[in-house]
């Protein structure tokens, strides 16, 4: 297929801009200045990486655009917008139209959803998937292995609107079902599980399910059985591995040999 | 007015697309392979119609892009995606920067709204209204005539991540209420309304309204009256016709001619 | 910077388009025909101004491009959509991709979020502050100094689908917190805030809080100390004034100096 790979001479690339080996930037992308894509990366068209801070407009002689990396290997899809003074890391992945402001760092291997948007200056670890439409507010901390899905709200200002921003915490293999609300400065326990369209203002201990406005803990997450097989679901490292570390090798199995390294 | 109708020069046309009469491709639109679009169809500006499926990433060389049909006199707004390997019948309507990904079926004269985020592998009848930012999942099945409102969520995992995928499905002349969700296998039945910030886990009967968190049945729909003038509102094709089959007509008139048909 | 400021030569521009002294407008940008554009107001990358509305489908002949303004000094963020026939005031900001329709009517030193999605046929203030996503429903009025955050509804229909339209007023000072459904025809009162995830369907009281689905109220605005120091937050402007007109002044000083005039 023509216009798919390669540099698009539609594209329009700024100063410094480094580019690994057979990186592709697709029809009418724009790269600003120092952004380093790293190689076999596929950026789709209509992107805009680099974007300049909002500093620019108030002193554009002293601006200097600072530097966006993006791992290796890596899937752009056409329409995202990732801002100078973010780091990806190797193999991300994201859906069309997605936002990533200034101040992101971004882990290996994370996948997010099209139509989020990362408002910047937070944290996100290694193997997270969000889904669509995911909103993650300034301050956020977002463990290896957490799934979010869309709609979600990661809030940080406990009394809007404030300069108080206290960020919410999700812990590692915590999922959050589509269009809950995490309230400020609350943490999302380890192995946890927030059912659809909670609105969760205390923390969620490690291994419960909360559901509800506001949320309660319903049930340990070791109750909830496969509607498939009755087998027992959670943690779902156990269950479920596409596109995980442990894929084809078992989670426990795959754990005990990281571990012992 | 320029730039409006036509094929704009700044478009980018991939080989084997068949447009028929008088289509339009707007400013810096992309067409890849195999893509048919029917006579007096509008394709706005940014958009990218046959984007192709994930499969493309992994081998290049043995890639063949699916078709993606679009049916005569459509109107397709500017910065919409739509991937390769979709149908999407006669007199489709769309917003901006709409998503509908692969596998997706889609009946004549539906309307689709601004953001909204059809994840493909799904079934939507003929005059089906999404207003904006609407996401439909995987195996969901939405049938003629349906109306959902915006931030409304079609789920399909009943206990994510899992590889198990129960879609949703709603009956004809159904009404979903703005921000609800509803949870994987539910079926919303037929001329049934379900009201905004809905949390819907249990089938919802035909001609009855619920509303809440979790959602329970609160009414019949016969018992809901107009604010503007007191009578009857529901079955709501009985008060309203607007782009309607029975614009004009009537609906039980209609309704039964073409029932005698 | 290159590519940043400037009229860019991928800009595709109409006719009877007026420009103010040193505005940009980014790459790919389409500005159709009488746009009128303040001094100084930056146009990002990809935007589509003046976008015509529906009746250029069914009547090209006759249709002409009402004018859509844009105030002096204005920041529009790359991606985003703004129908003719509306008028921004000075001082506009919003992010990427935002949508405005037909009919808009916004006051000056408004900031919109990315991804809102403005209906049109509204009237929104002075110093009004949407977070990304908010969604706005035709004859909506948002009075000045009103805070809406992430995927906020504002409805109209108050028995979808119908022909019956009773929009939302949010009154001065207003704060309505993420995931909140405000229904048809309801007043959200000066000074009140309405909590996350809230489904208002009543009238909100100047000066109270409301939570829930569906919504009560739960305390007085004075009741909220600060999570940082234990002071009183609420009426917010006299503990936050970040961009407003009595920043660095003081809410009671300039709020006396300015009643005076």
């Amino acid at each position: 297929m023509k216009n798919v790979f390669g540099i698009h001479p539609t594209a329009v690339i700024g100063d410094n801009v480094r580019l690994g080996d057979g990186v592709t930037v697709g029809a009418h992308t724009i790269v600003y200045d120092n952004v380093v894509i790293g190689a076999g990366t596929v950026i789709g068209a209509h992107c805009i990486l680099g974007e300049p801070n909002v500093a620019i407009y108030s002193d554009v002689e002293s601006y200097r655009n600072p530097v966006l990396t993006i791992g290796e290997g890596s899937l752009i899809r056409s329409g995202t917008i990732l801002y100078a003074g973010s780091e990806l890391g190797a193999g991300f992945e994201c859906g069309h139209r997605v936002t990533i402001r200034e101040g992101a760092s971004i882990g290996h291997h994370v996948r997010i959803g099209t139509l989020s948007d990362i408002q910047g200056h937070c944290e996100i670890g290694n193997y997270v998937r969000f889904h669509s439409n995911v909103h993650v507010g300034h301050k956020s901390t977002v463990k290896d292995y957490v799934w979010i899905f869309p709609y979600v709200v990661l809030t940080n200002d406990p009394h809007p609107p404030s300069e108080t921003l206290l960020g919410v915490t999700v812990e590692e293999f915590a999922v959050i079902a589509t269009m809950s609300v995490i309230l400020p400065g609350v943490t999302v326990g380890r192995n946890s599980l927030v059912g659809a369209s909670s609105m969760v203002r205390k923390d969620v201990e490690p291994e419960t399910v909360v559901a509800g406005n506001p949320a309660k803990t319903v049930a340990s997450i070791h109750d909830i059985k496969s509607r498939a097989d009755g087998t027992a679901v959670y943690p779902w490292p156990e269950s479920f591995d596409r596109g995980m570390p442990w894929q084809g090798i078992g989670f426990k199995k795959w754990r005990d040999s990281a571990e012992s390294q």
